[in-house]
């Protein structure tokens, strides 16, 4: 079944009874909103994307402008924050910090104001250093409530996180998306076991907002989550907690294990997939600090000789036959680091990945949706007639 | 009161006598137009600011492309411009000359009609070279004149100066905005005195267009204008003759000083902002053109030495207790250089620009509909009936 | 005559017996196409534009993206790509595979899809490496129809060529649109002679195909095709042989001479321009991929000096008076290398170029829509009717 053969009015129907607050709200973390926040998110995420599908319209701006502000690269989370202004009625404005004035020592404070006379939504990237990105975007968000209380601003543009050093929730929305579809929906996740497994990968300094954001997530909806990483690839405590929490809370489970086939065994989803050691990147944000290119060179060479210990994290066909009937779905946010494909070893056996790459197509392929939803809910107080009234 | 609570038929009113010669015409020099077309183009913005809090649309394009070519870095001016495209219903498209093929030796004539065969708008900031930026701008809007009137351009792209050389019409009619609403009305201006003052920054290259455009636009409304600065930091000295022969046309007042606190004395509003000499502009342009990098680098340190021996020239809490009841608006086109802010020391201290912080903020969100409504008068001829139109 | 003259009713029934294959197809390389598919091509780029010229508007869709992926500087065609975009209605995107996450060694294959899920047309230019544009182009099509026909795109994106190794078809369009206004349309080109040169240019590098485009698609309407250039500066051979049987095919003509003023003589149109020899191209292809710096050093030199050989072939006064009558049409795809303009001598004298200068600009002019076609007749299945519609 396609997004094209949805029954809309349905799943409106199904959603009726949830009692989101976001309306006028920003979309930073998902463990900061409720349960029904995330349904609804979900829900109307899938019905936008069945709406495109059956070609129908949801413009909901006839001008304005969406603003993206990128700290590190992308591919697709670039184009899904283009797409999802594109198919509201946004213009898409990129602040590229080096070809604007805010070197000169401008504040955030002001930089998000300036930017925001007639901007209806912000999405930020800032992932690349601990304790940094999260915060960068309260202080845009306050900036912006500031300048809309003090009526300076028409209307107070939506703060999307397209990813920071803590939550990468327009991804993990678009992985749950992706699992309520290939097991028929979100109820049907409840006691689904999914390992959330660090794999090698010749590379350095990637973020640990995945695997923090899926643990988080994934355990609010009753999954049996396994956390499995090598010794010292610690993610930051308090999303320990937090998820361990949540899966008390919805009956689920969370665990961790330094022991990758221990968590692949009897999984029925895998998400293997690297990333740096949090002391790592909290070093490295020092040594950048500091300015120390010789510091960092070296934690770069100490980093990779260390990932160079444990090439044995790798999903392979050995590694899926312990999942559940050896046919776990695997999950990956991509690029993924594919053995023989992008490096010589890496997160991902070259068959594992070929015999799942439309079902990471398909997950990604959630994500424009996702940060559409999070702009719609956040502008439209009615989503339900708004909604019904698109799908007419 | 926002622009929300605004009357805007009231307005439109207010307007209905006056005679601008602004449609077909480009917009590069306050001291180019009529006061009628000043005041025609301050209504205008107004009304669609009003428009735009009111919720109300006024796009007037269904497809075609707003230019910018941005010469000197900028956010406030890049997003302004990006927002006035999206709200008029344009698509906006960078010129982003580095990955042009202008570099060929392409001609100017040539580049403007290749870019301006679906284009409606072209904004320029040029800004860095005295005697250049203009000239730029006149070169390519004698381009597409041409291309026009040999019918190989369906329509002739409005330009817009963004900053030239000499002045700087979308931040000084702003700032004439906010003037005209803190004071109440364009007319209560008339005698209200406002320093235009030099101010200390550690920074070096600033250019001459915001003092030269604010003396020759604020004269013309019969404002008492002093405009100081250290010897040796003067003016284009023909911004000078004509800011004297508006004063005298309209019953204003123009005189300098090299004192800032009698430039500051009695003021009713203040604009402390730091430029760069005009001899050390000129310099370092035929430096630049000339390649020879050890002269660039001596020319900024003898500029910065110069600069330092004026470290007094801040608008301190002092300074402000000279102006008119100490209460004088400070006035700034952002960002800048707050005392323990953005620098050691700068032009202005932080404990004055926190207090007129948001009225900063307010003067520069006139701006996209400064640029807006330069559009619109450039491209509409009949302008009240398209502005009540819109208000209905 | 301009565009706004042009009886559209009658254009649209002058081809309603043609048989175009364009619909769900790609714009890749004009000897692909049909006869019935470049003349429906060129009627509606011709329509397309008087549309426009009238103030009508055709814009096809409401949301979606058009993705431009530059591998090669461009002007001209980057902002045709921009306007086509905005008149059909879809929001311009460009990827910067600088700023993207792809050279952690994602496959086109992903990258094509991921950006995709949203987006309507795909244009690339990838035109310096001989073997690798053209070859590039067809795996992001094979990629699309991939994810479209597996269910993960809801439409599959038309690719549209800006310019390949092999072909330059919206160059070449608009040069065959630009001889068929000029003499009247496009059955008067049979037997009218057209000298595709090289020029004398102090640059290296250049593209082959625009000649190469150039003799594959004037052949087929029955022009009597000479191509000339030095010794040693020879096209990719398949593309003579298809040029020959063209010629052939229409009872056009096809030959070679090493002698410019051969070309020329008695020539109705001419068309001068600089071309890198193929063989130059593969070693610079072979030494950037072994990142061989001192190589390109020497491959330039070498070439330059090859090149300063033939400073005698230039568009001169001279050359021009043995065409016929001394006034052939001169064509150009921009920008020219103007001797005494652009550099000291290059491809053209000033005083010819000069005398054409609006010829070529009104040739360039028809890029944005030869553009625009190419996406209309992709995504249009019933064009006769939906042109009938929008010129009512």
């Amino acid at each position: 079944m396609t997004p094209r053969d949805k029954n809309i009015a349905q799943i409106i129907q199904s959603f009726s009874c949830l009692k989101p607050e976001l309306y006028g709200k920003d979309f930073l973390l998902t463990w900061d909103k409720s349960l029904d926040d995330l349904k609804a998110l979900m829900h109307t995420a899938e019905i936008l994307q069945a709406l495109h599908w059956k070609g129908k319209n949801f413009r909901i701006f006839d001008h304005g402008l969406a603003i993206s502000i990128f700290r590190d690269n992308s591919t697709r989370t670039r184009f899904s924050f283009a797409s999802a202004a594109s198919i509201l009625g946004l213009t898409l404005s990129e602040l590229d910090e080096v070809k604007s004035q805010i070197a000169h020592g401008e504040t955030v404070r002001e930089t998000a104001n300036m930017i925001s006379f007639l901007t209806e939504a912000i999405g930020i990237r800032d992932d690349m250093y601990p304790g940094e990105g999260h915060t960068y975007m309260l202080e845009v968000a306050d900036a912006v409530s500031e300048g809309f209380s003090k009526g300076l601003l028409p209307s107070r543009p939506a703060i999307v996180n397209l990813q920071c050093d803590l939550d990468h929730p327009t991804q993990t929305l678009a992985d749950l998306l992706k699992l309520a579809d290939y097991f028929g929906c979100l109820e049907r996740l409840h006691g689904k076991k999914i390992a959330m497994s660090w794999a090698y990968s010749p590379s350095y300094g990637k973020p640990l907002s995945v695997p923090q954001g899926v643990i988080n997530l994934m355990t609010r909806f009753g999954m049996d989550v396994t956390l499995s990483y090598p010794e010292g690839y610690d993610l930051l405590p308090e999303t320990i907690t937090s998820a361990e929490g949540f899966a008390q809370a919805s009956g689920g489970k969370f665990r961790i294990t330094h022991d990758m086939k221990d968590a692949f065994a009897d999984a029925d989803v895998v998400y293997p997939k690297s990333w740096a050691p949090m002391a790592v990147m909290q070093q490295r944000t020092t040594l950048l600090r500091s300015g120390d290119k010789q510091g960092l060179v070296d934690l770069e060479k100490a980093c990779l000789a260390q990932n160079a210990t444990h090439t044995d994290w790798e999903c392979t066909e050995a590694m899926m036959k312990l999942t559940k009937g050896g046919k776990a779905l695997y999950e990956h946010c991509l690029p993924a680091d594919i053995s023989d494909v992008s490096c010589k070893q890496g997160e991902v056996a070259k068959s594992v990945f070929e015999r799942y790459r439309f079902d990471t197509y398909e997950q990604a392929g959630f994500k424009p949706y996702v940060i559409a939803a999070m702009i719609f809910l956040s502008k439209v107080q009615y989503p339900h007639s708004v909604l019904s009234a698109f799908s007419k």
